[in-house]
């Protein structure tokens, strides 16, 4: 088995080789080799070849294609994500729309979402119909989730299980997409392919909850800004939970905090000592927690049922990206 | 078989329906049913349907879902098109973007893409792959031609032959992948739904070109503007041919021409005289001539190859909107 680094090195040298990607017209294809060739985690990618793997005992690397088009998806909702935020960096480098203009964004967007998809149909044709499905599935719950998540920063009263919905669909339904899709490409019957989806799905939650906490609780070598979320209001698993939770009293706090707009050290501050009052960070941990024991009642299935030992490889991995038992 | 109007019709009806689109969130649909309930000839649905029948001898009806899918993508494309244009109207009413705003309408386009791939794979699950693979390419193609063209304002010295393979891209691969989609789901081996794709391809640059000539010149019941590319310095097949052709003294005055900006009727007026110096509609006649002529010889093929005469339905629907023998 190919170590988790390899496969992240391999998707990136695919990307930067670019084969696959035309070059004319230039204005087209060049911001798509920009994006592609800022390097991520590749997590959707590495998702992808270690289902196909897990479900066919062959080589990731025969995935390598289809674990590509997974990524290059991803970074066609970052393109046309960032247009909508009008977000004016990615990576610490200049957004598509930035570098170039707001219509290149969304035409170089298009492109790699059509891109993917005929990455996807191309690199296993036996099983073309099952994965251009689940894919065009998973595309419009992405888009979806986006939406909801442009509606709730307008929306007052936000649920929590309407916010879980929300990073469900907007992030991970992709997540679980990547290990459906590896999976139908590795020879997966149907259910096999669900369970891999769901328990990729249930991860997924988790790992974006996990994300909501370190905003406010960065681990010691936290690369963002610690307390962005906070500053901007934005309405987290960690915000809600204290909207919902908070006595009148703190709620008036509260909303005065969400008010603030010039001390951002003061608001992030009083955020704070309030998530502390509530026992925010421990309210998280039991949730991120309950969606990884889901995830992990999966995995015991998958463990059973799947030879070899080869399912581990995958909860392996999400553990090295969760820097946690999963 | 059922009359062409009653096809559109029942295209309409499917879209007012609506059965197949989801309400929510509402700021993600609504603008899918805004857009798709805009009146239209509906000619790449009503393409699909018949190739579908031409290829399967079974009832059009049964490929519906199949070519509202191929509908909604070029609506798709039209949404996306009309924010990169600032286009403030589209069949005499609101554009999305103009009526929510540019994010909405990235995000609803998106989605229809999304869908449109969702309803063609699973109308006809047993030939999804090979949909599939064509909907893609055809996909990639169409966002190369409108880069295409908008690269093509800008730019100073355009050749024919790239406005000629701008159009197919932008316009007639659509147009010849509904006859292929069709096809494919009506039991078509890849052979004969090459050649319904290539018929259309020729077909839809014919008809790219004829939509050219009506600007200069209108039959007499024309909706649109008269000289509307003219005064816009679209680099149309009429302009770039005159380009082509001119002498140096009409050079002179063409370029002055172009470079007019208040009197818009002097500027028609001086341009179409120019095109009367050069015989511009002749040449743009012969050109049309031309790819109707090799349809025509794609057509032969079709309609000996092809039992019970069916492939001639197609010729006739053309004809229909063509408004000529094709």
């Amino acid at each position: 088995m190919t170590s988790f680094n390899q496969l992240r090195e391999d998707i990136d040298a695919y990307f930067q080789q670019c084969a696959d990607i035309q070059h004319s017209p230039e204005r087209l294809y060049a911001p798509i080799r920009y994006i592609l060739a800022l390097k991520g985690k590749r997590i959707r990618a590495i998702l992808t070849q270690l289902a196909y793997y897990v479900a066919s005992g062959e080589a990731a690397q025969n995935a390598l294609k289809l674990g590509a088009a997974l990524e290059m998806f991803h970074n066609f909702t970052l393109v046309h994500d960032d247009i909508m935020d009008n977000a004016p960096t990615r990576r610490g480098e200049p957004t598509v729309h930035e570098k170039w203009d707001a219509n290149v964004g969304i035409l170089s967007g298009d492109t790699m979402f059509a891109l993917s998809m005929q990455w996807i149909v191309e690199s296993f044709p036996q099983a073309a119909g099952s994965l251009a499905l689940a894919f065009s599935q998973a595309a419009v719950a992405v888009c979806e989730g986006q939406m909801e998540d442009m509606d709730f920063a307008l929306e007052e009263n936000i649920h929590i299980s309407q916010y879980i919905e929300m990073i469900r669909k907007k992030t991970s339904v992709l997540i679980g997409a990547s290990l459906q899709i590896g999976a139908l490409a590795g020879g997966a019957d149907k259910a096999l392919s669900q369970k891999m989806y769901r328990f990729g799905e249930l991860a997924g939650i988790a790992f974006q909850l996990q994300d909501d906490l370190m905003d406010a609780y960065p681990p010691a070598n936290f690369g963002k800004q610690v307390g962005g979320d906070i500053i901007e209001n934005k309405k987290t698993f960690l915000l809600l939970t204290a909207l919902e939770n908070a006595n009148p009293q703190q709620l008036i706090i509260l909303n005065q905090l969400l008010n603030e707009t010039e001390n951002t050290a003061g608001k992030v501050a009083g955020v704070l000592a309030i998530y502390e009052e509530l026992e925010i960070r421990k309210h998280t941990e039991t949730a991120i927690e309950s969606y990884f024991g889901q995830a992990r009642e999966m995995a015991k299935e998958l463990l059973a049922e799947i030879p070899d030992n080869r399912f581990a490889v995958i909860a392996a991995y999400l553990e090295e990206i969760a820097g946690r038992k999963v």
